[in-house]
């Protein structure tokens, strides 16, 4: 049964997520379609660009991710479609594909990118503000009833990128932004576990900064501390993380997305 | 795998809709279900009327449609199940089917309702204020599993109607009203471009009034113009719509469901 | 098609929902997902354990059921998988099973539990902040696959339970306490239409106090009384509840989880 997973920013109340399903299931009625989130902030490419790149890599090898979050629907911008390694990636071509291509660089996956200029494949009537019903949905469920992705489209190698902030060598230590504010309140930054690697910094020794407010060495875990007490760890995918025990460290530290965060070895 | 769409007021975060796919797995366990709206304004039977009405036609044909948003739970209002062309709906009979009935009279498409009265196809014990776990969930997934509507309950014929607002044909143009706000602040009306066809305007010339703006023609695309114009356009179903590039109309405007809405030729 | 439900507290925003799916669809690509709730408060354990204890019961034989509500990951708290009767838990040690256990004991049915310490069924790479992901979805995984619960892990026969409140025999009728506050601004106490049977109380004598307002006799639905009234009835899973007819009881009576609730023999 193929895998089919959803990111937008469509929210739950409208009924255009169950639009796409209804679209995909008359397409490929055997699809397992999983949401991965709904709630991207509208027209933010970059959080939606985010989301993606720390859920993909657990879901199955051959899933098909449709992604839209499309300021320019209905524009020049081309409907895309991508092999990355093992999975496919079905959006608008607005840079939402970024971090996954930067790892598939890093990493030495092959990468296959195809404009969909097959309107076969595509609803029969389109509309110039609904893509995800009309473009991307059927796409997405061609592919996993099994049309390759050349059949789709016309491949291209000059997808949009982002150009987004990376964390800088500073002279003691890293200088990294907050990218991610989860709804625990845990604050994640772009600094990674290979960049403490890189610089083999003890972790009882590093400093982390974020709003004016030091916090001394690493944990590994929240039970470590009392309750209340603001601490800075590794979250889930190994970036560098502010929390407060069962607590909302964003609200404490009144921080916000872009705000500069340092690891400071001392 | 049969469809089943669910479409309810019950929110998402107390289990009730979970409860339902429990109950229709049981006895139906290879359904594909999927979430169209559980965010539907409590007691909204319009609202929910008309999220179905634009959401049902892009499911499979067979698709079975449950909609629960039942004030007169427990009353002696029916419980009702439909067949409207070639899909299937199970629901309360309060109205929330009229504009998909109505369609279908324009359309020439067949429809069946039976009173869902065999209490064999019911859950064993009704509670009188859950009917969405104990009548409807378990009507809709015998009707996946392959039990005849008919066997479901006796024919009826005089399903209740709501009285929806129409649009009127003026001096000038179309007098209408806004029907829906989605979550970018889409503002809907309920003048369609079937109306516009009908009176063969010409996109250019027509002018949109809401809340005391005008907006002098309609364009095809957001993307037409520039980030934080207010423009008109036909939105994905065919609805006259205002709408803010990559912004929020309905904050802008301080629109509010009801609030008249005009189309005028120049 | 085995069945999983999920229950977190991990809102539907950040994508750690949809990451479980594509590790459960990685080891068992038939399961049928449904999620019970994902916007648990969080870290509040009591309330996960409620609404999972009111909604397991609807879902099939052999359904597992997941929940992460996990304020001690990471720390010595053990990871367990439960039988209760003829479905299966998989969650944190710390409690959320209680009311199950509970009704399991006085209902006879026989329960098994082993703490999850077979490593081979966890993720390779096990976070310390994410165990919904890295060893509760995998193992249910397993689960659903055919793997014997006993496999998973070493039996155990002392789960944490929780204290939670039960409702006092007073001289007048019962004590309870407010446990649960639903979409619709319905109350819900913890006295049940068990406890009232055990007392043989008439219903139309039953006077409900609570936030310093006595309702007189229990209602058997909604529609009895007119749009806008204060009504005292049981709920859909048989608990003492207090509504107002299509309005908010709770913001009605500024009620919160915890006020006591009174139902007096008069």
């Amino acid at each position: 049964m193929p895998v089919i997973s959803l990111t937008t920013d469509f929210g739950l109340k409208d009924g255009n997520v169950g639009v796409m399903k209804g679209v995909i299931w008359r397409i490929c009625p055997t699809a397992q379609i999983a949401d991965i989130s709904h709630l991207i902030v509208p027209q933010n490419i970059r959080e939606a660009a985010l989301i993606l790149f720390r859920s993909a890599p657990y879901f199955p090898a051959g899933t098909i991710h449709v992604v839209v979050v499309d300021p320019g629907v209905g524009t020049a911008r081309r409907p895309i479609a991508a092999r990355i390694g093992v999975q496919y990636f079905v959006c608008p071509d607005n840079g939402i594909l970024t971090p996954l291509l930067e790892r598939a660089e890093e990493q030495g996956q092959t990468v296959e990118i195809v404009h969909l200029d097959k309107l076969n494949y595509w609803l029969p009537e389109v509309s110039r503000v609904f893509h995800g019903r009309d473009i991307f949905a059927p796409c997405a469920a061609h592919l996993a009833d099994g049309v390759p992705l050349r059949a789709l489209g016309t491949p291209i190698t000059d997808p949009v990128r982002l150009d987004l902030p990376k964390p800088v060598r500073t002279e003691t230590g890293w200088r990294g932004e907050v990218i991610h504010i989860d709804r625990f309140g845990n604050v994640a930054s772009n600094i990674h576990s290979k960049h403490l690697r890189e610089s083999q910094a003890d972790k009882s020794g590093i400093i982390v900064k974020v709003c004016g407010v030091e916090i001394r060495g690493l944990v590994d875990t929240f039970g470590e501390r009392p309750e209340g007490e603001l601490i800075a760890l590794l979250g889930s995918t190994g970036n560098l993380i502010v929390s407060v025990v069962n607590g909302n460290a964003a609200a404490r530290l009144n921080v916000k997305i872009g705000d500069a965060f340092d690891a400071i070895f001392s």
